[in-house]
Order: structure tokens, then sequence, then C-alpha cells
């Protein structure tokens, strides 16, 4: 018997089904029955609004997120070597981008089994690709730290970085303290530093502009509990 | 009367239309009739497949590639300032990640004109996601140098970044000189590093695998003209 797949599902980020994922991912997560989820209470509501034509109630979920005990993760992949299929599920956006479910993957990888990642939405790459930066060469950093000062000092590396690299330069932050990092960003970098601020992707409020450091400086945008992508790109 | 908005609309990279882009792409697609695109001639066939409703003959299509004049550019955004939506699309995945179309959406941007990114298909994205390696940090660096010695000095490079800040390196190379990139790679990467060969994404062939460059050495895979994305974690 041949090992079952390791299929990476992506999640809406705020769009409807139908703008976010293709149609044809419904073959593939409709071919598990076991799903590798950050949380069972949006898992479940993803599912259903997918269409997943199965009872919930008979598919089963295994958590996996910062309180998960790393040594009952070994036993997530059980199914696979039983010839089934396992789908992996971000909370949102795309598995195993900036979300914890590079670990699962990794130990799949490891034991040989295949992985195949569909198509869906990522704020990332959506943000980048309308920012007009330069998307020959990017780097996403995460979060930046928390402290002003480290804050700041994170900022002045990544700006010089994007200067003499070429390199896009995209982080984020937790959504109440976007504010506090535009502010950071306004008064570190040099006036003629492009920034994209890209907000509630795939929303009805979608912005998705890049202007100065000069420029944002005269008209902050507001962006508390709004989630943001940010990018830089030093001139 | 408000300005056209600027749509970037992602194109298949082998599989098909049901599986590479959300059925809800056509409501945006078919408010244009203007496209940028990289070459008239894919443009139209892909139009073609994916169901676009108006005669291709009714069309324009304004070329954006390495034999366009610069000058020219400007007036590629004439019919957005007259209130029309103009489609930007990409050869392959997602336009402006790794092909010229930023040009065009960073004068958008200045001009203050809405740019709106739909959902598609992402080698870079799929290759991550499935590699098993470090989502929460990660750069593109695009192409590597031809030149034997300065390929292996950027790996080296790369190899130590990856370490150094935990960031996933991600690169490609012209299809038919992949061979002799892993070579290079498997050379110069210490034995534990991990190398993801993302090959064929999204065609029947596809395999993603992530190895470490001692196992690789033992079993070189045949890369030679197939579009292959890698990405390396040193360990």
């Amino acid at each position: 018997m041949s090992n079952g797949k390791l299929i990476l599902i992506p999640v809406t980020i705020g769009g409807s089904i139908d703008m976010s994922l293709p149609a044809g991912n419904h073959e593939l997560m409709d071919s598990c029955h076991t799903f590798i989820v950050e949380e069972v209470r949006t898992a479940r509501r993803f599912l259903k609004s997918a269409g997943y034509p199965y009872p919930i109630d008979d598919t089963v979920f295994l958590e996996l997120n910062e309180h998960t005990d790393p040594r009952t993760i070994g036993g997530y992949l059980d199914p696979l070597e039983k010839g089934e299929n396992v789908g992996l599920l971000s909370e949102a956006g795309l598995p195993c981008i900036a979300d914890p479910g590079a670990l699962v993957t990794q130990m799949a990888q490891r034991k040989g089994i295949e992985v195949i990642p569909l198509v869906g939405p990522s704020s990332l790459m959506m943000t980048l690709m309308a920012s007009g930066l330069n998307g020959q060469n990017f780097a996403f950093a995460g979060y930046l730290p928390v402290d002003r000062t480290k804050r700041e000092k994170a900022i002045k590396m990544l700006e010089a970085r994007s200067l003499k690299e070429r390199q896009t330069q995209i982080f984020i932050e937790a959504p109440y303290r976007n504010n506090q990092l535009m502010q950071s960003l306004v008064s570190v970098c040099r006036d003629e530093t492009l920034i994209c601020v890209g907000c509630d992707i795939m929303l009805p409020t979608q912005s998705i502009r890049t202007l100065t450091a000069a420029q944002w400086r005269k008209k902050m945008p507001e962006l508390h509990k709004r989630n943001t992508v940010f990018a830089i790109n030093g001139q």
C-alpha cells in the first residue's frame, strides 16, 4: 500500500470562497477525513462554508498550536502511513507561511511523504504585487521586536538592506500595535524611502498604497486592529 | 469621473484553470478591455482558455518586456484616467513577482490609481509551503550569478545568512542551467543543510522534496529544462 499525501489547504482571509480559492481545491480537500488545524472551531466553520461534503462530526481534527505537546505531533502523520490523505489547514491564507504548520510538513518531508500545496490567497504576496516595489528580490521578516528602541533599530537595518541589496523588506505586526509600527516607520525612515501599507486585504475596505516616508508623515493612516502588511524599499 | 483600477491578473503555471484560479477572478478580468502583457501571443491564448467573454480582436494589448521603449510605458495608464479598468497579466504565476510588471504598478501607485491584486498560483510560495523550511522568515533572491565561481560564492553567502538569521533562502535559475546550479549546491553546502527542490509545480510531474545536501549528493535529481524553485535552510 502506498502512503497517503499531506494536502496543504489554504483558507480565505476575508473575501468570499469564490474570490479566494480555485474550485479545483475541492477534489483534494474532500479526499481528507483528518485535518491538522490551528483551532478546531474556525476549521469546522471554514470546511462548512467551503462545502466540504462529509459530516463534520465524522471528521478528525488534530490541533497544532502553541499549546500542542510536541510529543503528540509525531502521531499526526499516522493516517498517512495507512494510505489516507491528511489535510493541513491554516487559520487564514497559506499553510506554513507565517504559521506553525511547517513543523508537520517538515516531519512529512523527513518521512518521504508526498506534500501537495494548493493555491490560495496570501496577503504578503498580494501586498507585494500591488506595491510596485521590487518583486524580483524580496524578504519577509515576520514580526519586528515589540520594544520601541529595538523595533526602530530593526527598521533601520531593514531599510539599509533594502537599499544596499535592492531587496524589498516585508513585515507584519500584531494588529493592535500597527499604529505604533507605522509611527516608528515614518520617524526612522529616510524621506525618500517607499513604504507600502497593505490593509484589510480581500475585505471591502482593502487599501494597498505606496508612498514615500515624507508623504505618509503628512497623512498617517488609521491601522488600529486592521490586518496590515508593511513593505519598504529604501531609495 | 473616477479613475479606473489596475487589475493584477495571475495566469496558470501549468495546471488547469480550475485548479489554478478562483472563479471569482472573472468579474474583474472581464471588466478590462485593455491588457498590459509580456507577450501578446501567450496572453491571447490565456484569455481564451480562461473564458474571457469578449472578441479578442476588439481587445487592446500593450506589450511590456525587455524590448519595450520606457518612454511609451507612461501612456499605458491613459485608459485608467478615462475611468476604464486595465488588466496586467503575467506570463505565468503572479504579476509583478519575478516579472517586469512592477514598473507599471509603481507608476500607477505614483499616480494614486487603485491597484487590485487577484489570487493565483505562485511556484515560490507553493515550494516554500511544501518544503517544511522556515516560512516565518524567508527571502527570494531571484537568479544567482551565471559564472560558477560567483554562483558558488553567492550560495555560500545565502547558506550563511539562512543559518545566522533563520531565514529560508529561495532562488531560481534558467531551466537549462538547473543541473549546474544543483551541482553547485551540493558541492558548496554543508552536509546538514536542508535543500528543497520544487520541480514542475502544478504539472502532473510535480515533485517538491527536501533533503540534506549529503542526501542529495547520493541521488541527484534530473532538472534539465524543468521549471524549478530552490530553497535552502542552513543547519
